[in-house]
């Protein structure tokens, strides 16, 4: 009898408490973005390409490990986020674009759906992984936006090391710089558009039915120094409020922001009860290409719906749904 | 009969070709704000109110009397900013308040509602009128938002002079830094309620019937270097949009920043049909009361209907409305 109840125990503690009335473990799901840009199949090669999708592959397992496991939303935005940093494949963290003096100027944000608490930060330079900086902004500073200098100092007096600015060079982003400084005549002017945009971003639902929102980028190629995108701007490329989804953005920043996207589609939600998929379409498909703004989101509602849409050639992107299919794609087509 | 037709083509020429059938004028309106806070009858002197009064509607006059001369929005925004920016009794511009370092660094924003373009700078140190270069990186640059050291480089770049850091310091601001530093342990707490806020804005509607909005801003006191409140983000503190509204807000930053205020106002317009003032009753005294947010905001549509509220106990303000009647305010029942 003893045995009987013990088992009994464990098997209730095995069952969340949250659960649904059939006992079932309530969903979690994740979407992320490596970019939306101009690619096409003709200047991809197979190889690149499978390098990227199973760079996609290791950032979707690393958050939705976590969701299964129980950790919070915005826990898997930052683990999905932090392996897209560290490949040197997207524009953000290690790999990121330089600026137009050679250097690197690194944005990132993170945003909490159930408590609309959000960290940012702008500028950095020596901060390896950005998104772990804007994290500790949300949770250990009275503010919301740190750039530059102020940034790092709150950085160390947090612990984090410093990395030389070179440790985010590679040779293939050099190669771009020295392409658009050829291209283009003063800091003046927009680089070429595949050169305006690229960032990466991740959404997540987690068991307690929160979601977040979290995005990181390197900017724009050869962008002036102390040029500010949309990333870190809460509203126009990361949103997250339980009451409607958490979005991710990447693009033209100053149309994104002129727009105010994020929000926009949460707006749509929540005033004209719009599903996400309908908001997410009219804001990327009709009212941004109205505008002229390039570029795409990925959202997630507090149901796991996801939405993964881009007015570009293509997204790099990927999904795990709330029934753990993962996919993922770069092609308008895919 | 050449003299009737020369005296007739005059006559036509000065009734403008935009006016309404009866042959009036279109109206023109603005609005400012010289920042929300605590203040009461008790602590603010008849003598300091007469001389914030006065400020006011020399600002208001400066917007106004451009827009009856038939120039933009944006140019009547950003001449009654100048005038608040110049004056050492608000927190913009001359008299801004001091950073934990005891330096300044001043954030600025203006948005065009006809074009949605868009310009804003955060933590410029030598800008004298920090207005006068967001409006140029809306009109000079392909960026949106220009920070720092960034900032001042395309500042110089247009034939800006910078200013010494100590043109903004002022007695009374540097006796606010050691009041603030005296009562709070760390740089990671917040100053007391009433060093949380402090800005000056503006919007307007011009002949044309564009409305625009700006905000311009030193911060909050003893803020950590590198921190950067909700002016410069368009849709948090500064918005302009001819559909629905142009808003310019004053308060607690960071608040400001995840409720994105501005855009939030516009978007209740845009697809709930609210009013201009029942939008910004519903965000001011419902929403960000709900979310601990303190503040307040000024806001124009495009038929020159003006809304002024706050949720602290005072908020500078000023306006001339469609009728040519000039107000201005400090306390809630003014």
């Amino acid at each position: 009898m003893r045995f009987v109840l013990a088992l009994f125990l464990v098997v209730c503690a095995a069952v969340p408490s949250f659960g649904d009335p059939a006992g079932d473990v309530p969903p979690v799901a994740i979407a992320i973005h490596g970019g939306a840009g101009t690619m096409t199949r003709a200047d991809l090669s197979p190889e690149k390409e499978r390098e990227i999708r199973a760079t996609l592959e290791r950032a979707l397992l690393a958050g939705h490990t976590r969701l299964e496991a129980g950790a919070s939303a915005t826990d898997a935005v930052e683990a999905a986020i932090m392996v897209l940093e560290n490949s040197p494949l997207f524009n953000a963290g290690y790999g990121a674009v330089f600026n137009s003096e050679g250097g690197h100027e690194l944005d990132a944000a993170i945003m909490d759906g159930r408590t609309r608490n959000a960290g940012t930060v702008a500028g950095v330079r020596h901060i390896r992984n950005p998104i772990l900086l804007a994290r500790r902004v949300m949770t250990d500073s009275p503010h919301v936006m740190l750039t530059g200098e102020g940034a790092e100092e709150f950085a160390v007096s947090l612990g984090f090391d410093l990395v030389d600015e070179d440790y985010f060079s590679t040779d293939f982003r050099r190669q771009q710089l020295e392409q658009v400084q050829r291209q283009q005549s003063s800091v003046n002017d927009l680089p070429p558009p595949q050169f305006r945009y690229g960032t990466v971003g991740a959404v997540a639902l987690d068991r307690d039915g929160n979601i977040a929102a979290g995005t990181s980028t390197g900017g724009m190629t050869n962008k002036r120094f102390g040029r500010i995108g949309d990333v870190p701007i809460i509203g126009a490329g990361t949103y997250a409020d339980n009451a409607t989804c958490a979005v991710s953005a990447t693009g033209h920043g100053e149309y994104f922001i002129r727009s105010v996207v994020a929000h926009d589609i949460a707006a749509l939600m929540r005033y004209t009860d719009a599903s996400l998929q309908a908001a997410v379409d009219e804001v990327v498909h009709e009212k941004l290409v109205e505008f002229g703004g390039r570029g795409g989101v990925i959202g997630i509602d507090g149901d796991g719906n996801i939405a993964m849409e881009h007015n570009t050639p293509g997204m790099y992107r990927g999904a795990i749904d709330t029934s753990g299919n993962l996919t993922t794609g770069v092609f308008k087509d895919d």
